[in-house]
């Protein structure tokens, strides 16, 4: 029997209706919640109506003048593209039993807010609006900055240009726009974020799904930051292959740990010299060991970043257990997400206990996480979005710093990788043998495009 | 090293000033604050500026009138009660290190609040604003109905007298209300809620403590509901004294599995008897089983609600841990909340990872929980203020169903025995025995005050 979280049981299927003008971080937030719904194994998806229109009008001589209410071609283009998005959504509700659908749209009109809920309704799904309002210009310059550098829209042209074409398509859009109201909207659900959550009007939300997706909301920031990602330096039992315990640094995780602040200080270079950091650990004392030389002076332990439990497999080498246990071993293998231990944990159960920290993480501001192999890698899954068939079998080696700098539509990943040798403790499908000494990660640093499309 | 959650490092100091005319449920939402606060071990104490009212003008003979906002000697107390109550309120922050304190008053005018907010901001406390605002007659005279039962101003008053001269107060009040604003109160950090959370409004949320508060306070509802807790039935570890694992039941475990439906049903009463239950087991099979009759279909599997993982120890008697740990034996009698199993957890550790738990059971509405010995003691805690010296050596025993009804300002609580003997696995501090047959326990309704006074 699986676990499951409420949502499941609930039987709820929730349409999230966007609102706001361009260039107000719609798209972020309706992709964010995705991701973050997808991590807890609920299933979500975005539509995104601007993708539906660029299929509809094609990718390019869309100017702003598209845009006026007044242009009769424009405008049905853009009804027809609202109306294959939401059929779309509703055909994957009703046949990939979808739970959250979000419409990622303007939805400026009262109208076309109330086609919409009329819709939902029909279906038996729950709408809920999600607007973003923003007066505060700098935010909503510094958003079309990523969207011009971004939007299919404005591939291969000039960034002034863009940025031109794109205050007047806002403008267009000003025209017929109907912000949501505690008086004329009372009976329906809804989330308004007045600059970017400085104001939250939350009405009549009812289900648990509901209010996690709220709580989410309220939690997200856009201050820039980053958050550094490694595992403890080589320990006693790496050396041995064995698995769990609560042993001691090995003499070169020791070296590791010793060299760890000049690591990170080169990682946040030079304009971030001064940059506080807090640190994470788990309660174990191989994390507390690497954290021991690092000047900062926040320093946290969680619980909840301990490493997966492995019940009474805890202190074994992977060959005792394939002897020990060997359906267990299969079994794990087979479907390593789900495999629980016995006694001890899955992958599934770590993500459940990690909700807490991701939630803490989306506000704070740079934090460091020395934590374990199996609870790095469903971290990094949730930034990432890496899939739940794929994340139990990342490549996390010992000794290697990763760093995640999430921007508006990207986070860049850079990996810096210490000069200090440490054994692998990668073991592959099928195998009970770890892997040759973890020397096959160079440094790098990638840009990694969370597929993120505007869509306005 | 303890397990620090982020408030212990944010350095924060909170003040909640609650906003609200009478009857509308401020006492009940600040007590409640505090208690979820406590339970988490965030020091938190609320002020009743009520009571120092009572101390200054005396019990008995306070009639409406003396809250005519004309009326100069109600006024002057009045004021000084608020005085004496922040007076304390500071003293608090700065003797006793408190973290979160709560001024249970009305605060309805703007310079109330504005001379509270100079107070906190000398004194470099962060001030949120929490105010109640409810025009729902229904909830209102419910509230009032509440209030005039339990307020010391009302004892050995008739009620009709009572809820008349109430009514007249809160008129009294209504003269000089001036309700939290967007317009005019944007700068201030505050949370309005409308109708008991039917519509919220959160302005300048910041620290994370603040979001914690809001995210509680935005899961509140006060539906009428039960919460049944109860230990799974004997297991074969309990028969031999065992901590931990994951046995069968025992052959009066599964008797005690199939008398439960009926002794559920019996707790309802008449008038609920087609109230619909979700049934919420941990993943151990002793909790399964046990739920294994009961006719509900929603059943819930949660991780969180496993037993106490007692690391090295698991499996073994008390007498087995004395004579191999005899100083972690000695340890945990000493300070039973905080010690950790050598690779397992403290009591600590498991009220936050109960926390979602608690979140969800504020939601729901009737909910009966099949868990274990530690975990009960933590929830139990958690409705019932049991501060933390107490919990872990609560008597919970195997075969009782323990029956919560929460109600505005007092918790009902049931126990009920079945008929089915059961070992004890109660150990009393300083020995490795458990006690005798849990026989000790008869059925009993309690009605358990929450100690809650109304403010107004």
């Amino acid at each position: 029997m699986p676990v499951y979280s409420v949502s499941h049981v609930e039987n709820v299927r929730i349409c999230v209706i966007m609102v706001g003008l361009p260039a107000r971080g719609k798209s972020l937030i309706a992709q964010k919640i995705v991701r973050y719904l997808l991590w807890l194994s609920i299933k979500a998806k975005c539509f995104n109506v601007g993708s539906y229109r660029r299929q509809l009008a094609g990718d390019t001589a869309i100017t702003a003048e598209f845009f006026n209410p007044d242009n009769r071609d424009g405008w049905s283009v853009r009804v027809e593209a609202v109306n294959r998005a939401t059929e779309d959504m509703m055909r994957w509700f009703a046949e990939e039993n979808g739970v959250v659908g979000i419409i990622d749209a303007t939805n400026l009109t009262k109208q076309r807010r109330s086609d919409l809920l009329k819709l939902c309704r029909e279906n038996l799904i729950e709408p809920i609006f999600l607007e973003s309002w923003c007066d505060d210009q700098d935010l909503i310059l510094q958003n079309i900055a990523d969207v011009k550098t971004t939007s299919p829209d404005y591939v291969d042209v000039d960034p002034a240009v863009a940025t031109d074409d794109f205050l007047s398509r806002i403008s267009q859009y000003e025209r017929n726009y109907q912000t949501l109201n505690v008086a004329d909207d009372e009976d329906l659900t809804f989330i308004k974020l007045v600059n970017v959550g400085s104001q939250i009007i939350v009405n009549r939300i009812e289900s648990y799904l509901e209010s996690r997706i709220v709580y989410y909301v309220m939690n997200l920031h856009i201050k820039p930051r980053s958050i550094w990602l490694l595992r403890h330096g080589e320990s006693e039992y790496n050396l041995t292959g064995q698995i769990g315990g609560d042993s001691n640094l090995s003499e070169r995780g020791w070296r590791y740990a010793k060299k760890l602040p000049e690591i990170v200080l080169k990682s946040l270079g030079e304009e971030h010299e001064h940059t506080n950091l807090t640190v994470w650990t788990s309660t174990l004392k191989r994390t507390q060991q690497t954290a021991s030389f690092l000047p900062y002076q926040k320093k946290l332990e969680w619980k909840a970043l301990d490493e997966l439990d492995a019940g009474e497999c805890d202190g074994m080498t992977y060959e005792e257990i394939e002897q020990q246990f060997p359906e267990d071993f299969k079994a794990r293998d087979d479907n390593k997400y789900e495999y629980r231990y016995r006694g001890g944990e899955s992958y599934r159960d770590i993500v459940i206990r990690l909700e807490p920290i991701i939630m803490e993480l989306e506000r704070q501001e740079n934090i460091l996480i020395i934590t374990h192999q199996a609870v790095l890698r469903c971290l990094y899954a949730y930034f990432m979005n890496v899939p739940q068939e794929e994340s139990p079998w990342m490549s996390i080696p010992l000794h290697t710093l990763i760093k995640l700098e999430p921007r508006a539509y990207l986070t860049l990943v850079s990996r810096i990788k210490a000069d200090i040798p440490a054994v692998s403790t990668y073991k592959e499908k099928g195998t009970s043998q770890l892997g040759e000494l973890a020397s096959e990660v160079s440094n790098s640093r990638d840009l990694i495009l969370n597929s993120l499309q505007a869509s306005v």
